[in-house]
């Protein structure tokens, strides 16, 4: 196995990110490419291209993946990737630039023709974000058998299914079966992302070891009370519950000060009915979640936040119920993978760390199937999905020669591996 | 001076309200005339059929309130009404009551062509409510020449002026200075009324002297946190404006806990930006509003709320702004009045008692001029602006006893005051 020296091109990886940022571009820097929507198509074709000049043979699969592959003497993959769809008014990183990076490694290694012992498969996930209020990470649960007919007909909040939208942007949801995986004959999938969150930056590292991704359980809240006239009901005789609802809100944001409980919680979403200044609140609904990389935690919390609704009810004598939402397991990353980025990361000579994931990743669907790991650039603020999301060139240039020399650092050991058993 | 027995009429007051609960009705119950619209013009003229009946000489002064009067002898003004205006979907008795039970005791003297030494003047007060986003309370304020050519002007949540609005109830925006009364001609207003709320009911009183009528001040917070994203930012690092919300609505709601403070205090209205599940509040801005019959409790209120504000803002490091809305100062009952009322509801045998009014009555305005006192009759459960409004059709007969007889006593002793004055 020949290996020349293999090189990113910083200069033609951030070209490239920045004229993606042109496709969607809503305004203040922000893009919208909503998935299976018309930018997101010419994100992929402008992709696409770029695949097809890295030497990668370039499919859209059934699920409206975007595949770019190159084969190697050894029939086992090593995939990297990430999505190109944004949230509305999202940044220009978050997903597109594990794909463009991913894209540059393949890039390099042409550029020097350099060969690999196995195939290395270059992705562009459908709809990771979860376009027009459907569930997200569609293109990845295809890919390992997890997306239902029933959620392929369920129409979006435009009124368009699922299955139309995949069919709209070159799939074919009749025949998803094909889009599914050989699972076995992936090695290792390593998704490049930016943090998303102030770990990094607030640390001083540039470079992030991702060793698992957070789960996640969601929890909604109905309170009932009574809604009444605020001069003539004397405080006594109320059944407030926006104060109810205070009570859970501050009451569940100490559920992480806990020893040994769930690493961050939020009630993101309140309303109020009537919500008027003069009539005391009597009913509110509220969605909240808690997220940790334990999943024993995320079951531990469920009784603790049950105690707290029953004793906020009994006290205020309100209705207060409990529906448990979405669970989201976490995923841990293959050790292997990761102890080959943190040596690839520490030659490097950059400041680097181990952190869990907070965010939800397409590598959070594959990982329970194959090994996995994730490596984090910062952002600046931790900010994301926000058009003012960003970071470093120097660091997103030092994030894509993290993943060429993991994903060399791999094939080597699988070369040797693959030499030894043969 | 004549004095026959006067009777109210019970079958007649429960029939005519009956009626008019049937204009405007919006089911299961409920009633909607919202201010100068077509079923309060309709109620109107039923009422004003009734007035005339009652030997009333009905006009519709400049600014819509529907005025029936009977002259006396004496050149003085004995007044009694309230208004036919509903909140959307409100209850049957609010204002209706006040006003059919005024017009019953204008019938009860004509059935037995009973003479007064002063003048009667039944009203039904115009836009009490305040329709469509509009201030509430036109046509008492146009009485005691409160009314500002700019509130006439400004269009409301139905992109019409309220100027437009009276003129097509019958009214006359263009001169509204006649319908300012010589306030020294009036010798007593007495506003007959369901409680609102739950005190008369729960302390087993069938009738309530009013002997003020709650002040009420009302306060806008704004709180700009930052919105982040819930999985990814620790919660050392969250300035959530949602939790330091929930501090406020806590803190505010213990208000009346504090010895000397205000009576009630209501967070009624909160908004929370941008109110999606997974991510951390960044911005809520929410409405609030505490009220005393004691002007001086209500001005020491305000600082210690700053200070509950500024407490939220430095230990959470958000910004928390406040900004103070309507003040409406308290109005108290004439003593005179309010000791007339207790005698006669004291010898007709009913449970009574002494309470201030919560709600907002048109008598507030008036009584600012004016000899005032207000008569409660209870409200089933304390409920009202709903459908599920009620109260015992004996207790409602009761009420406008009390009323009658408090006119012939104020009557009474104004004839004597007249008789040895002269």
């Amino acid at each position: 196995m020949s290996t020349p020296t293999v090189r990113i091109d910083a200069d033609r990886l951030i070209a490239r990110l920045t004229e993606l940022r042109g496709v969607g571009a809503s305004g203040g820097g922000g893009v919208t490419r909503e998935a299976f929507g018309v930018d997101d198509v010419r994100a992929r074709d402008l992709v696409g291209g770029w695949m097809t000049a890295a030497g990668l043979t370039v499919t859209v699969d059934a699920a409206a993946n975007l595949v770019g592959r190159r084969a190697g003497p050894v029939d086992t993959w090593m995939v990297s990737g990430s999505h190109l769809d944004t949230v509305v008014d999202g940044g220009w990183l978050d997903g597109a630039y594990g794909v463009v990076a991913a894209v540059e490694v393949a890039a390099a290694l042409a550029d020097v023709s350099a060969e690999l012992a196995q195939g290395l498969c270059v992705v562009a996930f459908a709809n990771e974000e979860g376009a027009r209020g459907t569930r997200g990470m569609t293109g990845s649960r295809a890919l390992v058998g997890q997306l239902e007919a029933a959620e392929l007909a369920a129409l979006d909040d435009g009124d368009v299914s699922l299955g139309d939208r995949i069919a709209a942007a070159g799939g074919d949801p009749d025949d998803l079966a094909a889009a599914a995986w050989d699972l076995s004959r992936i090695s290792a999938l390593v998704e490049l992302h930016i943090e998303q969150g102030p770990v990094l930056a607030a640390s001083g590292a540039v470079l992030g070891v991702v060793d698992a991704i957070t789960g996640r359980q969601g929890v909604d809240v109905e309170i009932r009370g009574a809604a009444n006239h605020a001069g003539t009901t004397p405080m006594a005789l109320r059944h407030d519950a926006l104060a109810a609802a205070a009570d859970f809100v501050l009451a569940f944001e100490q559920l992480p000060n806990s020893e040994d409980s769930v690493r961050v919680a939020t009630c993101g979403h309140l309303e109020v009915r009537p919500n008027v200044r003069n009539v005391v609140p009597g009913r509110v609904v509220l969605s909240a979640e808690y997220r940790d990389e334990d999943s024993d935690r995320l079951d531990a919390a469920m009784p603790v936040i049950q105690a707290i609704a029953d004793e906020i009810a009994a006290r205020r004598s309100v209705e207060l119920a409990l529906r448990w939402g979405q669970r989201v397991e976490p995923t841990h990353a293959d050790p292997q993978i990761v102890a080959t980025i943190e040596r690839v990361v520490a030659s490097s000579g950059s400041d680097w760390m181990r952190l869990p994931s907070g965010a939800g990743h397409d590598a959070q669907i594959l990982g329970h199937h194959v090994p996995m790991a994730m490596i984090f650039v910062p952002s600046v603020g931790g900010v994301s999905h926000s058009p003012t999301e960003d970071t470093d060139h120097g660091q997103l240039a030092l994030g894509a020669r993290a993943l060429l020399d993991t994903i060399l650092a791999l094939d080597s050991a699988r070369a040797t591996d693959h030499g030894r058993t043969e």
